[in-house]
Order: C-alpha cells, then sequence, then structure tokens
C-alpha cells in the first residue's frame, strides 16, 4: 500500500501519459480507465452506441493487416487520418449510420489502442469519453476499486483534452466519499477542468491536437467529442476484445 | 522541428516528470530548467546564495559516498531525510549560516539530481526555484533558445509544486514575444499556476509532497521554497559541477 493510501478510501490517479504508466499502476487491482478523447475512445463509445458487437483494439499496423486478411472490417488512424487501404479510421462520425451494427471489428489507433494494450492486466479496462461521461462514473464505483485515469497523450506528450475529460471523472466520482484519495494529478486535473469547463472549445483552441483536428477539418468531431453524454453504454475490454457493458 | 514550431518564436515545454523527457528532449539546442521545488533546486539556490563556490550533484548514493571518501562534504537525501552518516541533506534553511562559503560541495537526493543527470547534455542546463523566479527568467530570455521546465516529480508521477513553478516561469517568459510556442503542457502549467499564486502555500495544502514534510516536520522549509526572490544568482551546470552565473 502507497503512502497516500488512508482507510479503505479509493485512489483515485490521473496517468498524465502512457511513458508514466508504470509509474501509477502498482497492483492489478484496480479499474483503468483508457482516455483519447480526439478521437479513438470518443469514437469507440459511438461504435458501442451505433451498435457494433464487438471491438478488437490492436496496437500495430502489423496486426491490423492480420486481421484484414482474415476478413475483418479493420480501422487504422495514424497522425488523425485514415490509413490507405482500410475501411475506416477514428472519426467518431463514422459509426452515426450504424453500417458496422452487430459486427466485431478491428482498431489501431496513434495513442488509444496501444494504451488499453499497456493497461490490459488491470481486473477492469474501461473506456471513457465525454460522451458517456456519467456511465462511466456509475459503472467506476459500482466496481468500488481504486482507479487510474490513464491518458493516452499524443505519443507519450502530456495533452489538454485527455486531462480535462480525467479532471471531469475525478470530481464527479470524488464527490462520492469512497473515491477521495486524489493524487496530486488528480487535484490538478480536477482544478483544469473546473477553470475549463463552462467552454472546453474554446480552452482547447490553443491546444496541440485541436490545432492538428483544425487543420484536417475535424471540427464537426472536436465539438462531437466535447458532447457530454450522449451514449449510457460503457465499453470494456473482455479478453482481448472490448464489449458493450449492457451485454 | 516540431509540427509545433512557428517562424522564429521559442518552444516552451514543461516536461512533468522524468519519464517524459526522452518526448521532448528533440535537440540539445536548448535551455533545460531543472525544477525540484520540495527540495533539491531551493536548497542549491540557497547554497549559491550562502557562498557556495560548486556543486557537484551526483545521481546515486554509490558516487555520494565516493565523494565522501575523498574528503568531499557530502549531501544526501532520500525519501526527505537526510542519510545517515552524510554532513547534509536538502533542507534549504541548512545552508544560511553560510558554513560552506567557499566550498565545493556534493549533493544527492531523490529526485532532483537525477534530473540534472538526464538532462545534462543540453546546451544549458539552469536550476530553478521559486527563490530565484525572476533572475531564472532573464537568463533564459537572454540564451534565446527552446526552454524545457523539467520537473524533477516524485519517482517519477508528477506533483503539483514543481509544476505550479514551471507554470510561473512559462507565464512570465511567455510575456517576450520570442517565446510564445507554448506546448500544452506549459498552457496546463501557466493555467495551474494562476490559479494558485495567490495562495500556494494553500493550493499546496492537499499535494503529496506538502503532506509528506508536514508529517517531518518541514513546514519552515515550504515556506522558504514558496518564497519569490530571495536570490539573484542563477546556478548553471559547467560539466559536472554547478556553478553562480555571477561568478
Amino acid at each position: 500500500m502507497s503512502e497516500e493510501s488512508s482507510g479503505n478510501t479509493k485512489k483515485v490517479e490521473v496517468i498524465l501519459s502512457p511513458a508514466l504508466f508504470p509509474a501509477y499502476f502498482e497492483s492489478k487491482d484496480c479499474t483503468v480507465v483508457v482516455i483519447d478523447i480526439f478521437r479513438a475512445t470518443s469514437a469507440i463509445c459511438a461504435a458501442f452506441e451505433s451498435g457494433v458487437e464487438g471491438l478488437i483494439p490492436v496496437a500495430t499496423l502489423e496486426e491490423a493487416i492480420d486481421y484484414k486478411s482474415k476478413g475483418y472490417l479493420v480501422g487504422a488512424e495514424r497522425n488523425a487520418e485514415v490509413v490507405p487501404g482500410f475501411d475506416f479510421g477514428n472519426s467518431p462520425l463514422g459509426f452515426k449510420d450504424g453500417q458496422f451494427k452487430g459486427e466485431t471489428i478491428v482498431l489501431t489507433t496513434t495513442n488509444g489502442t496501444k494504451a488499453i494494450e499497456m493497461a490490459k492486466s488491470a481486473a477492469k479496462v474501461i473506456v471513457g469519453a465525454f460522451t458517456n461521461l456519467s456511465a462511466l462514473c456509475d459503472y467506476i464505483e459500482k466496481e468500488d476499486k481504486d482507479v487510474l485515469l490513464f491518458c493516452a497523450g499524443w505519443k507519450d506528450r502530456f495533452n489538454l483534452e485527455d486531462t480535462l475529460f480525467a479532471g471531469a471523472v475525478a470530481q464527479k466520482i470524488s464527490q462520492n466519499l469512497r473515491f477521495q484519495n486524489l493524487s496530486d494529478s488528480s487535484i490538478a486535473a480536477i482544478n483544469m477542468y473546473n477553470g475549463a469547463k463552462d467552454d472546453m472549445y474554446k480552452f482547447l483552441g490553443e491546444s496541440s491536437h485541436r490545432k492538428r483536428l483544425s487543420r484536417l477539418n475535424m471540427e464537426e468531431d472536436v465539438i462531437y467529442c466535447l458532447t457530454l453524454d450522449q451514449s449510457n453504454i460503457v465499453p470494456v475490454l473482455d479478453g482481448n476484445v472490448i464489449v458493450s457493458d449492457k451485454k
């Protein structure tokens, strides 16, 4: 037990980048929330909301190609764009027409799916986005374990949007007396979220990734990804496949 | 050149933990500011203000013991306490009586001296603390290079006090038009500093390391470390020795 633990209160820790995961992942008995707001985890939530049956996250393009050769529908994104030769990327809007309903699809992204891969030995790995915030917080509280809010970042760098979301979750669950053992990173993320929540779009105006998406004309995706509670599904990792908690 | 660079504006990036150093250290042609507010870099600034001639930072206790056997005065801190058998720890107040005036001393600490070791291939490595904030910012502006504000953290974890100070520096230098290319981490640190600057002591009340120091009755150190501009010396790494910029 770390020196910060107190009694039976659960730890709530924000991991600001995949490079920091080893410094925080002390025990498998925890709930890890993988966060990649622009856009992998927002897209995964949208996929389940649109009726996808299962989603296999893979870290490398090699694995993605392998699944494609087996006949799967495979999405691949690198540097915010669809990789040529694949079926889709990580735009959440790409799932809204329900074309993958009932399917088990495969996805690899620059940061998000690597983070899922790193976290997979944890007792529970779930997928979070502003679009399923409330359902996610309810799920975390029911699990009643220490919580690691794992920001996928951008190529191991800190990013604002993932941290903002981690702050939103940390603030919401820490209203519950069982989740009040906050790390320094959680305090910082909550602080940032409180300063930004009234206009996240504006707050993120100067962020590196919003600028990147803006250059690629993905403003519509950005607005979608910052709109709260569009889904009550919590995607949960089950072995190597992500499934809906409602199934 | 990274995609965030624009024209001749210098990058200002905050590195929130030593584990993130590789993700930000893209070129040696930069100024690295090593930050370990509680208490290594505050102590190093205090040492030079008290007249120390040189300070050799070493990462391991083995190296520290080696210097001690050669007759040096050696400080060693681990987990916020003086290591038994050494001459002093990393309390800045330990230097105020001027007992090491004119000496070249050796210091190893839990986080700060390791960060100095990691950074040492950079063109310029300097030591920052609230106690030399203004002098440090002037020095950075004169150097006119990209700036990495390198938080030593706590055993690779994010901490609030180092990030607050990085925010203070980023905010101050970004008033200068030449230093306005801010990373997401700099934006977050500035935001945090602006919310906390009117009462940093209170803001840090819940921080992990302030609690740790409080248990060890080091509140006086904490207050010293949060008091701005007590020194106009900028400690600068010169080979393996830190020296004063005023020499």
